[in-house]
Formats: structure tokens, C-alpha cells, sequence
């Protein structure tokens, strides 16, 4: 199996944000977001590895700005960490309101584990992530260092 | 008020097609690519003008491929023609299965012309097109010309 | 296959428009009247052939007025020209507020062009259409002339 | 405030079933029944009284046969019975199978009490109902019935 | 087959409104409540049958409250009567306001009868209820009575 | 300000998952149940505080199992910490299948951290939580930690 690049897999999502989506208050609904960025998690971990894909877990999913009804919203994804069959995936939401010429601001940022899964189910080896920047290698690192804390929280409970 | 390329408003929507988006037989309704494709052609037209935009009229909206459920779809909005207060934009729509490792599909294509409006809802002028490219001028000659053959037909009826 | 009449498989879908249909703006979102424009046609073509059927294309789907939020929308579907495999439909979408006494008023027309498929997913003939007033066979007249507009289109690209 | 007769404010609402209203079975929710019947009497009670209309409550909601995804459901709501500010519309829904030639079969049937509301939303005055057949006069009379039956529950409750 | 206990399938359902469950009028819609409290008869249904259920008829459902969007509703079904295939379940619809400290506030209630149905369909006998309270013996015998009308009203028409 | 138990502000939301909520794998969205967690959540701050609720991060959402159309999710939401104007909830999901005598199982958790604003939208005083068991100090003084934590993480970027 040949590795990919970060490149490779990355994803860029939009959607206008309609009043079926707002919450009581009349923002968007959190939750619409955070399906929004699971989608876009699932589409970079889908790329890379071709496989049936599902989500293990979100970390550090943290809402910076509020959203409102009518924002463009963007959602970028890119693979930061793979490891046999784990890929952590890093996601950003952005909000542009197109009634003003400004650029976009973010809004939204997570990190997604999405694990690869074979026809019967079982956690399957996914292609290697190759590494061309000092960025990609750096944010690799701290995503390994991540996926070990988790997996010896794992073992402990 | 300054003109805008093509390049300023182009605009790129995805979305992947949920079941809640099917048809009675199973593929992706008709009507909920029609709703993304009419909601691209508004961010193209909203970026251009930065007004209150509504749909006047889609043409020659034409189906190539069906699109199934767990398809991403991408729909690509283009600026090709401007008049006073009305804009034709060229909205094309892809779909791209993930399970597999194939480029996307062209599966629609339509016209959408789309109108800017003051805050009283009366049309307002649009900045004008600055085109860069043969292919932009040719494209914009295109729409001039439906323009044109819309406006005679309404005189008539 | 005996022909069928164009009242045999007219077709009206009303439904009443809610918060959840509305766009940004708060009127009702073009996608989700053009979503039931196609279900309209979709039902005309289905009572006359009464086969699996897909929409092909959309012409001229033009907007007159806009629809509120609390509209009772109407969608009427007409027969107008059919071919060996396809059927052309003329879609007529009214709106109507009950809080006054007042006809309703049009606000969109289309035609739509559905093709009839055999259980292999292949276009397959679909019954004539009987035509039984002298503006019924106008407008048949009038869609065969799309219809071959549009057949020799498809020929040079 | 002048009568008005049955056919006056008759409503026909149809609608295709689609995948998102099914329930977990594969069935059409009986959920998405009732919304549907509770928005047809609505419109017949707006259309006799012209004010803000409530339901009050439902009354011998029978499901007769299920809905399958695919069907198209409509709904017939008239004006039965009409005290003071309240009104009683009996809505029946058929179910249609549009691959096969055959007659829409009825599926629900219920009784549902509407009240008109002033600006203030205290319950206002409506139109009397004009009867013109002896039907409409059988089934006032036992809609007058049901409504005083109500009416001595509620004051011993 | 052992009979099971009142509280044994007791549920209590909770969702907060959102926008999009509204009616044009801004409240609540009655539709989405009437679904609600169908999935809550469901569920009682089901965890006294463990069989596949089907609702039958709904009775005397009353609004004694409109619903606000924001409020936090809660349906609580409860197991009145069990024929030998059909089961009537009380439900109760309480909204609450979260940003005030007060109790939540009775809006619906209603008789939901379910049948129990084996793999093909066929109503097929369910546990008997076991009655542990004078009340929950009060409330059975009411049911039974009203299991009788209904019936005896069947075999008329 | 008085303070107030974890047991006044405990929330339990139920819901049945249905076919609307698939992902195209046929299994329930993840997105649809961050979004019922996220709302639990909201429901156990809005009980503490009183106030305007936002979500200001999600911590260690984990996906301990699948959840399948048809499930009846149980989302348990309660206070674990309370900062000045911040507060940290611990969602629980449990899926459970009608159609088996089976316990539910705990399918997802996650830490919630949902903020207090005033009417002008600035964080606001939320009352103390009253610890009543060695169980709730513990987890109390966890979530300070972690609340600690993530304090000191944004100082530095």
C-alpha cells in the first residue's frame, strides 16, 4: 500500500446556513456545525483510505466565534496523524457574510480520529501519510503524542 | 462602482448526500441538487454584487448522470454574463464516489439568472464583469445573447 | 400501449410553506419550490406511464413573484408533448395567503422533460397523448419544437 | 359576517412520501400523517374564517391502512360543524400507488376541532356554515353533538 | 407469555423546539408534537410487546397550551389497557421554560391505541398488564370501556 | 446568587433515531447525536443558570459503539464543574433496541463546557454547584483541572 499525501486527502466543504438550522436563540445550532465538520473529517479519512469509515472520537472542539443564519460556511479538513488504522484529521470552520466584502473569519476548530473499517467491520490498515513540509512533520508529531495519550488513557480505565 | 472578474465571485459548495436526501427510489431527489445548485449561483451573485440577490429564471438545467446517496457532490457557480441589476451565472454540478479512487462526474449543468435588489426590493445596479480570458469573453457574448432572447420573449408576452 | 388523455394524468400538490423552507432572507428558499415542481412532474408522468421515471431537464423555470413564509403553494402539472421515451410537463406553481380573501397568483413556471426507464434502468416508450382541445394541440406542437431544439443541441456538443 | 358554504373552504393537499418521513420500520411515520392532516384542516379553517387559526383537539384518528414510502398521500379536509369560534373539519387521507393503474385507497380519517383567534389571541367569532345538501346537514347535526359532548366533559373535568 | 408491570414500560421522551418545528404563526407546529407523542406511544408499546407495532387510532387529543420554539418538551406515555393484540398507552406533553425557574406546564394529552403484529403482519396476542395501583385498575377498566365502544362502532360501519 | 445541586439541573432527552438521521452507511449520523448531546448539554446549563447558554468547547467525545436506525437514544446530561462563568456538563448516550429484553448500552460520552451570558452577550456569574457525594467532589475536582488546563493552553497561543 502506497502512502499519500496531506494534499491528497484535504476537503473543503460549504454550505449557507438556513433559518431550518438555527437554534432557539436564532444562531446556527452547534450541533449543525459539529455534523457539518464530522461530514468534512469523514470525507479527508474516506480520500486517503478508500475504506468504510467511521468517527472514534473529537477532541478539542472549540467554538471561537458564534455563527448566524445566512453565513457561507466553510469547513477544511486535512490529515494531520495516521496510525495502522486511526487517522486524526484537523477541521476548520470559517464564516464569510456575503453581504460585506470581508474576509472570512474562523469560527470553529477540532480534531477528529476517524478509524478504517474492512467489509466485516474490523479496523483495517490504511495507507501511509507522506510528509513534505516542516509544518505537515511538526503537526504529525503532535498528533502521535496525542494518539498515545489517548491510547494509555484507554488502557488505565 | 469598481468592475470584479470572474475569478472574485467564483464559488465551490459540497455537500455529501445523506439518505434524508433520496427519492422514493433511492437515488438523490432531483429537487434537493436544484436547491444546492440555486443556493451556488446565489453565492456567486451575492459576492459580485454584496446586495440582496433573488432567482429570477434557470435555464437549460439538464441532468447528464443520476447521483446516488453517499456521493460527494460539488457544485461549481461561475459568473458569465452581467447586465444592469441581473446576473447569469454558470452553475455545474460533480459527484465523486469516495469508495473508489476515480476523478468526479460531471452529473448537472444549468443556467441560473439571478437579479440584485435595494433595500426597498427594487433592482439596483451590479458592478460590471471585467473579463480576462478569450473563453470569459466568448461565455459572456453567450449570455448576452439569451439575455437579449429572454427580454424580447417577455415584451412579446 | 392505448394513448392516454392529458386529463388523465394532470396532477395538483399543495402544501402549506413553514419556517423551515424559508432561505436566509426569510422567504421561502427557490430550492424547495423547485424541489416540488419536480414532484409535480414527476407524479404527471408517472399516472401516464406508469413506469420508473427521471427528470431529464428543466427549461425556463422562471420566477414572477416571490413566496412568503405561510403561503399555500400550489403546483399544477399539465402534459404537454410527448415523445418516444420522454414527456414533457408544464409545471405552474401558484401561492396563496389565507389570512385574505384573494385568488391565488402565479409565481413560477417550468417545463420539465422526464424520461420513462424498464426495470433495467433503459428509457422505454411511453403512451401517446391524446389531444383533445385545439390549445392542447398548440402547446404539443409548441413542446416538439423544444424538443427537437434540444435533440439537435445534444448532437453538435 | 356573512355564511359560507362548505365547498367555499374545501382542501385538497397532496404530497409524495419520501424516504426522510419514513419511520424506523420503512413505513411513512404516522407522525408525518398527522402533521400533514393537522396543516389540511388548518387550511380549511383559514379559509372559512380568514383569522389566526389553532387546533383545539383531534378526535377518532383511525389509521385504516399503512403508507408506504413512494405513495402519493393526499389529504381532504371540509368543514363539517361550526359553533361560535370553534370549528370542525374531518380530514381523509388516500394513499396512491403511481406504478400501477389503480384507485387511490383511504387511509386515515379524523375528526380535528380548529379555533379562530382575534389579534389578541382570544377566540373570535366565525362565519356561520351554509348547508346545502342533506348530508351536510346529517353530519353538522352529529358534529353539533360531538362538540356539546366535549364541551359537558370539560366542565365536569 | 408472563404479563409485565405499568412502570415496566413507562418512557418519557424530552427534545427542546428549534425553528424549524415551527408553523408560519411562529409556534410550535401541531404536527411535530402529534409525532412526538406517536414515537412516545411507540416506545411504551414496544417495551411492553417487544414485537413490531403499529399505532391504530389516536382519541381525544387536546391542546390546552400552545408551545413555544425554545421550550423544552417532554412526552410521558404510560400503559392504560392491553387487549389481546392491542394496547392503549396515555400520553402527556409538558413544556418547560428554561430561562425562568418554574414547573413545566401540562399543553397535550391523548389516548394512543398500538397493535402488536408478528413477522407477517398479523396482530398477534401481547403480555396482560399487571395493575398494581387502584388507579392504574381505574384507568383500565375506563379503557376497556372505551376498547368496547370503538369496537361495537366497527362493526356497525 | 444561591447555588444549586447537580441533581436540580440532571437532564434526560430521549429520542427515537429514524431514517432521516442515517448517514449513507444506514447507521445514525454522528452528527445527528453530537447534536442531541449538545442540546442535553444546553438543557442542564439553562437549568443552572438560568441565562443565555452557548457551547464554548466539546472534550473527549467518544464513540464507544455504533448506534442503528431505530435505536432509542437516551442522552443523560450532568454538571460536573462550575467555573465563574463557564460551566463543564458530562453527556452520556445510551442506545437501546425495543425489539430485545436487553439494558441499554452507553454508546458516546463527552465533556461539554457551555458559558453564561447576560442579555448583552457577555459572559455573566453563574450560581455555585452544591456537591453533595464524595463521587460529585471528584469529579468536580477534575473537571477544575481540566478547566485549568485548557485556561492555561489558550494564554500561550
Amino acid at each position: 500500500m502506497n502512502g499519500k499525501t496531506v494534499a491528497h486527502s484535504r476537503a473543503i466543504m460549504s454550505q449557507v446556513m438556513l433559518p431550518s438550522q438555527a437554534n432557539p436563540a436564532g444562531n446556527v445550532h452547534g450541533g449543525e456545525i459539529m455534523k457539518m465538520m464530522d461530514t468534512t473529517a469523514y470525507v479527508v479519512a474516506a480520500r486517503h483510505a478508500h475504506t468504510n469509515i467511521v468517527t472514534a472520537r473529537v477532541d478539542e472542539l472549540v467554538f471561537h466565534t458564534p455563527i448566524y443564519v445566512g453565513a457561507l460556511v466553510t469547513c477544511k479538513g486535512e490529515m494531520i496523524f495516521v496510525g495502522r488504522t486511526s487517522m486524526e484529521v484537523f477541521v476548520t470552520v470559517e464564516a464569510e457574510y456575503l453581504e460585506e466584502e470581508k474576509p472570512p473569519q474562523v469560527a470553529l476548530t477540532a480534531y477528529f480520529t476517524m478509524v478504517s473499517l474492512d467489509e466485516n467491520g474490523v479496523p483495517c490498515q490504511v495507507p501511509r501519510l507522506i510528509l513534505t513540509t516542516p509544518e505537515e512533520k511538526k503537526r504529525f508529531q503532535e498528533g502521535k503524542e496525542r494518539y498515545l495519550l489517548h491510547k494509555s488513557k484507554r488502557k488505565k480505565s
